[in-house]
Parts: structure tokens; C-alpha cells; sequence
């Protein structure tokens, strides 16, 4: 019996979980869409086969043809959504951040626990082939405890600086998912933050109050350190690896390329850049991380990135941002 | 308006191409399953909503709802099967190899010449990523005039003695996807090829009167020099490779491993084996030979795989076995 | 006609450099050699064909067959052997640190710059074939401005306790490469720098004072963030890898290997280890900065390693040591 | 007590030895050089210190003062010196090839049995660390029983036609290195051989009766396939490559690169091309065949490359050569 599941929202992002969900996960099928603009909520229902078509989330929660919703909304409706759907008995999954404010998150978390619904937040990076290998890794004890993380990630081409000025900052929009992975791939909790930063690509980046390059280290409660390196352009591609170095050894992660080829010349000898666009780089983690949606649903099995994984990295970047600020290490408890 | 396709056959590959149609392949619909199993084609055709379900071809081609077939069931219907699609007007999408048998192999393509519908062979491996793109280099110019080409392929596990008997041979079973690969890099047509072998794996493979291990060399009419070696047991994965080597250059594709990542310890430093199963190994490919055929079918163009390609490997296994049972070299021209 | 070298001190390294500038650094004899033992003194001439032997320093200095020296006693003496050297007019390649103080760094690298000889110090990882080449990528503009270095340095085994005591600690002893290969590699001198650190693999060290595990954020002048981390300890070997990213690219130096091979099992696949001895992955540089200290003397250039370059590290050792200390951001200025 | 050396001829590849046995050679010193230009043999034995220059062989080889002889002169004159030198009692290295003439080859390994002095041919990429390695594991069993053995070797550059004139044609010239190699890593005699070739890169080596690009087979007595591919001009490089397939795995040595360095740009990821020259490529190479040299003149051990070693590259060459011309498998006892 598929579980039957509610898209909210089919911009980009709604739409890969849409066109997964309908082929590419198993235990799936996709029963209502929804959708302020109900042309586009059509359009991909009418695509993917999909019988209910919806213009707001209230009705689409009093379906009783929804088991789960995705909800792909823009983020300050996040937290009204999960609590929604909540107490409709819905299982959630739903797009990072929660919120940019820890109160506010903390009542949508505590709405879903209090339902006894899951609650998936969309860190789709953890799915990665290479990175959830690398991960396996470490937790099988293959490095020994570790001692250094690295976490290069660097973007393909810098947002406009309109979308800066909301996007609360590079830690809140870019790092956030640098966060996640040191907790994800250490296991154990960020203690305190350093951060730094300027602005080396553009100046609007500057003029709209933010960095576009960026070094964090993370001190761990487990004494592990982990640096990450930020940068809003990368020319030659988006550039996302990791590094874990341990007491027993150290294992890795490297980019990704559309082919693994390479050609020499009287120029020298090439190969591909890492692939430039996050859906292309990142396409197998948004599968993965949606069958493991439906599977911790049909398992009863804890969500495989709980509202507490969706919280901790909104108060590493707000550390970050402080740290930054105020040219000092921040520990986590002085946020939250 | 989607091309409606009719699927002859839901065995192992009948069942991945008709995944693929159904969800990864734009421009598509499946419209009709067919097999003798029909229990086997109903599941199919549930599982991926199809309305039709035929225990015979026949039936299938004669439906107004079907555009093209796609033809996935034993070698030795493939050419009926062109036949009677063609004469139905059904472009026609087969599985390699079209016949082992010359003269049925030239009356089939003639069938769908006359009548004028798309036949496309099955040899997907040209749709690989990494195949497609030293090929596009070298047809690029980037390497110049080939000269050598080094083709790897080797298996990760031998098949059955009983399989061995009935494949036709190593030549006609496995090298024929090398020796496409070598027209479609090369792009000039075999000359004359020289083969030679053992059996160092398995003597069953031996008693049935075949090699598990061998190298052919094929001299193109250009003058490129292409070589190839053969293994039915790498221990270590499938392995996939190739590289031209021209005039002004070098390109080459290395094998697929399922994530980029690696390892140190004591012991040494670790990466991934290639990829074993030749599914996920040609996976891309199968999707991408499918999106061709039916591009092809809704632009007009030709086939990307024609009958000729389907032939003229067929040929060259001939040949191949006929250099290897004589030590001696075999010209194209002796065969057909 | 051939710069006279004096040899001071046959340890370790003043073996290797005199068995470099008797065979593989044109233009240069060695006509010299003087250590405290004798014996060991006469041991190396002897094998090298060297005609002098002294058992002082003094000595050699007045020597008028000698036209520069090559300081290879213990870090102690360093200083004082710069000025004895400077005042006999002997241009002088000395091993890095000139000393653990920066007042008699001062006087040392004036005493030299008074008698207008050379004063090459021993920051051989410049001339390393690959740190070189990143550098001469990043100075000839090839990635841009530089925004981002990374500088991973792990020593294959922690060296004993005792030693940790008189090391003057990880940064001074281990770092201070480091420190030099930020600045080599930016071309811009450290504003400030983060330091942090822990014991993690032998508690001994932390019982010495010191740390075994650390990373090091440099900020630079021109706005670039160099992050360093260091362990004492790699199991997999002596790990020493750089990475410059800018604005146009990105350029970076692996580890060297004693051979380029692999080996494929049912295991997986496996590469070499970095090399474990420093003198075998830095053997090219050792060549290399001794050639180019005869060739400064020969051609009157400037030495390619300053008294200057030799300070730096050391003040940002110490700053490095403050920063970890006091858990702040310590500014060059406040050392010095 | 150093074995004393005796240098005959000092052309490039003679000065390389000289500078490798007065420096980089353990155990060995040069008394002798010898030169029919005796102004090059002085320059060379002066800036070596060597003590006494001879214009002709027969001198060198009546002096007590030398142990063994290293033969460096052209090829047509090998033959002789090796017997000069045996009747003499004196150890010899000899450059590749003996002769190109079978009976004479056999005449002079006799000298050297007779006279029960070490003769050792100068294949020196037996000692490439690379290569040393692969054929390590391989005798070690590390891949099991080889079954496909591969080698690729293409120089960076084509000789003058006038040097293929007098070259003994490219399987004498260029492949006899491999047709050693493959001997080396199988450790199984060759059975029969298949050659083909045409020119692709210089019409006046095909007018000097040459081939340019060339692919040999062969059979080894245990069933071993090996395949060789050489070009005369690989534009990004030379281009030394081996690999070795078997029951329980792979092993292969890629190619020597000057630094281990990659840049990545907007245009692509980049790194070096293969060293260019062959004695960068095989500097190590030279330096350990001289040193395998002197210790089993030393140790009492047999020479690491033998006379027959020397004989049986040159009827792989013979045989490959009338392959070719023939058209057919030639069988090693055809020749010889």
C-alpha cells in the first residue's frame, strides 16, 4: 500500500519531489498538489497523473486521500505549514530551514512531536552517494575517532544581490547545509564557532550587508575540528567535497563530473569540471532522501533528519554571524 | 503529442526500458505491454498504468494506439519481430543482436527500409556519458586523425557453461558491443580483424567450445589501429574503458564507480571498484538510447543506431572467430 | 669557477647537503667541513673527497678557501654562527628557525645584511617541484586574486615527548613551514591570525605543554584566508598538500607518491601512500634550494629565502600560540 | 672497498652513468674513462676527478685499476667491447641492444660466460620504480595467474628520418624496451607473434621503410596475451604505461608526471602532461640499474638483466618485424 503523498508548493524544488515521488521512489504516489498559483499546481498534476489539484494547504490537510505532505513553500511559510499539517495528522516533509527564528522553530518542532507525525527536514545532502559513504565510514570506525574535518563548498555563480538582502546571509543560506554535514559526519555536537569573512566577488554582495567568501572552524564537544571554506563563485564549477581525518585514517570525498574522461593535448591533460548546477550535482540525494521519507513512514522508523537536525544548524549560522561580527569565538550555548 | 509505445517483452531489460518510458524518457508513453507471460505483462502495465495488455505481438501491432515497439524478447524472434512491426508501420526499437544469421539479419532491416519506419539496435553503450563523450571529441577533431584505440572490457563474472553454449560465443556475445564501440569511435569501418584467446577462468567455458579470454585487433580502413581485450572474470568490477589516440591527442573515458570518494589508512590508500552490475554501470545510456529513439521519432531524423550498425558486428564476431580458429587475419570482405 | 662551500654541522641534514652540493648543485665544491665531532667531520669528508676539517666554527670562517656556509647545528647556535659567518664575509644558507627570539633574529639578520653577504634560510618546502609550480601559477595570475588557502600538514608520527619539550611547541616547530607556505603561496603578508588545538593522539604532548592536533586561520593583508591543520600523526603517511583558490581558478599540489600505480583486488582499489620520510618527499627541494642559494652568490640576485622570510614565521608561531592561549584573534602587530 | 668503474664512451647516455656512479651509486668509483674523442673523455673525468682518460678500449681494459666496464658507444661496436672486456676479466654493462645479429649476440654472451664475469644489458625500465613495482606484485601473486598484459609506449617526438635509416626499424629501436618489458612482468617466454603497423605521422619514415604506429601481440608459453601499442608521436607527452590483468586482480603503472599538481578554470580541470624527455622520465631508473650493477658484482649474484635477457628482445623484434611484413603469426623458433 503506497503511502500517498501532498505536494505543497511546485516551484523548482516542488517539482523534482513531484517528478521523484511519481517515478523514481518506491512505496510512492502522489495524491494532491497544491499550490497558490493553481495553473502551475495543474500543469504538473495534470503531467504526473495526479487526481486533486488544490489552491491553499487547508483543504489539501483535510483530504483524507494525504498521508504525507512536502512542503516546498517559500521559508516564512514553513513553520505555519508543518503546523498545519500536523494537526491534521500528516507526516512532514519539509524544505531547510524551519525558520530563521529558534522560537518559531521550536513551537513547529514541538507541533509535529506533540501529533506524533514525522517531521524529514530536506538536508538532501546527507543522501549524497559520496558523502553518506563517507559518513558510513566514519560511523563504522574506519578512521578512528576524528580529529579534522574539512568541508569545502564553494558556488558556481553568486545569487543576484537582491536575493542576498533576504536571504539571511551566506552561514544562514549557504553554510547552513556546511552545518549539517560537520554534524552529520563528526557525530557529535558543534561547542563553539569561529567565523570570517569579506567580500572578494562582488561588491553589492557587500552593499546588501553580507560576505560572499567565507572560513569557519567548528570546535566539537568531542574535540573534533572542522573547517569549512565558503565561496560565492567557484569558476570552474560548484565545488562541494569533504574530508574526514581520524586517529586510524582519513577518507574522503570528491567532486562530481558528468563523465569520468579526460583528454591530453600538446596543452597539457584535461578533465571535466565538477558539475555546475546543485540539481544535476545533488540529483541522486533528492531521491534518496525522499525514499527515505516514505520508508521511515511505512517503517514507523525515526525520521532520518529529525527537527532537532533542522534547528541546530540555524543556530550554528547565527554563530556564525555573531562570530563574524564580533571578531571572537561564539559557543552555542551564548545562542541558544 | 507523447510517442505511444508498445513494449514486446517485460523480461530483465524489457522492464528497465519500460521504467525508463514511463518516467525518464520525455516525450513518451507507454500505451501497450506485451509478453507471453501475461501475468508478467500485467504487473507491468499496473504498476506503471498502461491500459493495454497483449499475450501476443501480433495483437499489439495491429493496435492504432501504438506508435512504436520496443523489441525485448529472445534473439532468435528479434527479426520476425522487425518484420511484422514494420509491416504494421510501428517504428521499431530492438535489442542486439537483430540475428545471428546474416542473410535473416539483411531481410529484417530491408522489411523496415521498405517500410519506412525508424529502426533503432540496441547497442546502448554509445549513449554511455563517458563513451558519447570521447566519441563527440574525437568526431570533434580534438584529437585529430585516431590512429591507436584501446578498448577495455572485461566482466566482472563469467556466465553459465549452459549460457556460454547457446550465446553464439564470446566474439558474438560479448565483443559485439566492443566492436560497435570501435566503428562508432573510429568512425571508419573495419578492414580486417585478427583475434586470438584462451580459456584461463573457467575450462567449462572451454568444453563448450569457447574462450573466456581474448584479444582482437582491427584494422580500419582509415588506417587506425584499434585493439581490444577481453575477459569474462575481473575480480575487481566491470571493466569499461576506452581511449583514441590521435594525431594531435589523447581522449578516454575510465570506469564508473558509484561515488567518488577514498580512503587512507596503514594499509594504503583505497577508491571504489568500478560498478559490477551492468545495469548501474549503463544505466544513463539505457535512458539515454530510449530518449534518442523517440526524439528520433518526433523530428524525422534517422535512427541513431541503424540496421547497418546492427550488421556489420555481427561481421566482425565472424570474422573474429574465424581469425581466432585459423591464427590468421580475417578480412571483412571474406564474411560479406 | 665553483662557489667554495663550508660545511657546519654533519648531522642529519648537513649530511644530505653536502652530499647534494658534492654531486647535484652545479656550480658548487665543497671545500670545508667542520663539526664539534671530529670524527663524524672526517667521516663525510673523506667519503666526499672534501680537503679541509674543522672541529670550530672560527676556523672554517677564517678559511680563504671557503666562499659561503651552510649552517646545520642546532637551532641554539644558529644566530651566533650567522654573525661569525657574516663578519669573515661568507654568504650563509642557514636552516630555519634563526632562533625561537625575535631580538636576536634582528641583530642576526643585520649582522648579515651589514656585511652585505647572502642569507638564505632553510624554507626548502618552496622548492618543492609542486609547491613551487602552484606558486608560480598563483604569481603569474592563473587563479586571479586568491581568495581561499588551504595547507593540510600531517607528520607521519608524533616525535617523542622529550623532543615536544624543547620544540618550542607544534607551531614553532611544525607550523613555521606552514606559516612560511601561506605567505609564499599569497604573496601577502599575515594581518591576524586564529589558532586552536588539542591532544588528541598522545597525552604525553598535552603533558608537555603542547597540542597534537591543530588548526590554524591566517587573514591576510590583501583579505585572502589561508587555513592550515596539522596532526602529528597520519597513519597513512606524511601528508602535505596545498590548495590556492581565487577569483579565476583554483591550483593545487597533491601528495607525492614513490610511484604512480594502483592495484585492483576483489577488495577494492588501491593507490600508494604518500611518502612517510620527509627526506624522500622533500628530496627535489632540498637540490633545488641549494642550487638556487649558489646560484643567488654567482649571479648577485637577492637569496630566494630572506632573513625577512625567515622572521615571519616565527612571529606568527608566536601569535599562533597567543591566539590558542588566550582563544582570540591575535594581530601581527601585537607580536611585533 | 668501492668497485672500480670504467667508463667506455661518453655520449649522453655515458656522462649520465659517470654522474650517477660518481654520486648517486653506492659502492662504486670511476678510475677510468675512455672516449675515441679523448678531449670529451677529459672533460668529463675532470669534473668527475677521475683519474685517468684512455683513447682507446684496449688500454682501459689492461688496467688493474678497473673492475668492471660500463659499454656506452654505439651498437655496432658492443659485440666487440664485451668480449674485449671478458677476456680481460672485467665485470660489463652494456647499453641495449648486444648486436643486431643473433649468432654475434650469442658469441659475445659466451665471452662473457666463459670468462665468468657479470654482463648486464642496459634495459633499464626494469628499475622504472613504477614498473618495479608492477612486476613485484605480479611475481608476488598479488593479481594470481596474468592473463592480459598491456603496454603503451609512444615517444614524444619522431626521430629524423635519417636515424630510422640506420635504426634497425621501430621493433628494434623503440618496442625491443617493451618486447623486455613484457618478458619482465609475465615471467613467461614469449610463443609466437603478431605485428601490424603503417605510418600515420611521417611519410619519410615510411619511405625509409619504417612504420610510425605500430600493435604487437603476444602469446606467451602460459597462455599470457600481452599487447603492445607505440606511436612515434604522442603530442602531450611520452607516454609509458603498463598493466597487468589476472586471475585475483590488476595492477598498472601510470604515467611520471613532473609535480602532482591540477588547476581547474572556466575552461576545465588541468594537470601535467607526462615528462617529455626519457631521462627525466627514467632518471630513477638509470640511477638503480647501476646500482643493481655494482652490487651483484659485489654480492656474487647474478646480473639483474642477463645476456639472454639482451638476446630475446631482438628476435621479438625480428619476429614482430616479419609479422608484419608477412602478414601472419610468426612463431619465436621461426627466428631463432
Amino acid at each position: 500500500m503506497a503511502i500517498r503523498m501532498g505536494i505543497m508548493g511546485v516551484g523548482r524544488i516542488g517539482r523534482l519531489h513531484a517528478d521523484h515521488l511519481s517515478s523514481r521512489v518506491p512505496g510512492a504516489e502522489i495524491t494532491a498538489i497544491c499550490d497558490v498559483n493553481q495553473e502551475a499546481a495543474r500543469e504538473v498534476a495534470d503531467k504526473l497523473r495526479v487526481p486533486r489539484v488544490y489552491g491553499d494547504t487547508a483543504a489539501l490537510c483535510r483530504s483524507s486521500e494525504v498521508d504525507a505532505v512536502v512542503i516546498c513553500t517559500s521559508t516564512n511559510t514553513h513553520a505555519d505549514l508543518i503546523e498545519e499539517a500536523a494537526s491534521a495528522g500528516k507526516h512532514i516533509f519539509c524544505e531547510k530551514p524551519i525558520a530563521l527564528d529558534l522560537e518559531r522553530i521550536d513551537r513547529a518542532v514541538a507541533a509535529a512531536d506533540e501529533a506524533n507525525v514525522k517531521l524529514q527536514i530536506g538536508f538532501n545532502r546527507r543522501f549524497d552517494p559520496g558523502f553518506a559513504h563517507v559518513q558510513a565510514q566514519v560511523a563504522g570506525g574506519v578512521v578512528g575517532a576524528p580529529h579534522l574535518v574539512r568541508i569545502t563548498s564553494r558556488d558556481p555563480q553568486p545569487p543576484p544581490a537582491e536575493y542576498v538582502k533576504v536571504s539571511g546571509g551566506i552561514f544562514m543560506d549557504m553554510t547552513i547545509h556546511d552545518f549539517d554535514m560537520a554534524r552529520f559526519l563528526v557525530g557529535s555536537e558543534p561547542d563553539r564557532i569561529l567565523a570570517t569573512g569579506g567580500v572578494r566577488i562582488d561588491p553589492a554582495i557587500g552593499a546588501a550587508g553580507d560576505v560572499d567568501t567565507a572560513v569557519v572552524v567548528i570546535a566539537h564537544q568531542d574535540g573534533t575540528l572542522t573547517t569549512i571554506d565558503n565561496s560565492r563563485k567557484a569558476v570552474y564549477g560548484y565545488d562541494q567535497r569533504v574530508e574526514v581525518f581520524g586517529a586510524q585514517g582519513v577518507v574522503w570525498a570528491e567532486n562530481k563530473t558528468p563523465h569520468n574522461t579526460g583528454h591530453g593535448d600538446a596543452a597539457g591533460m584535461h578533465r571535466p569540471q565538477p558539475q555546475h548546477f546543485f540539481m544535476d550535482r545533488y540529483i541522486e540525494s533528492f531521491v534518496a532522501e525522499m525514499t527515505a521519507f516514505v520508508t521511515s513512514i511505512a517503517s514507523g522508523e525515526p525520521a532520518a533528519v529529525t527537527g532537532h537536525d533542522g534547528r541546530v544548524p540555524v543556530v550554528m549560522a547565527m554563530a556564525a554571524r555573531r562570530s563574524m561580527d564580533e571578531q571572537r569565538w561564539v559557543s552555542m550555548a551564548e545562542i541558544a
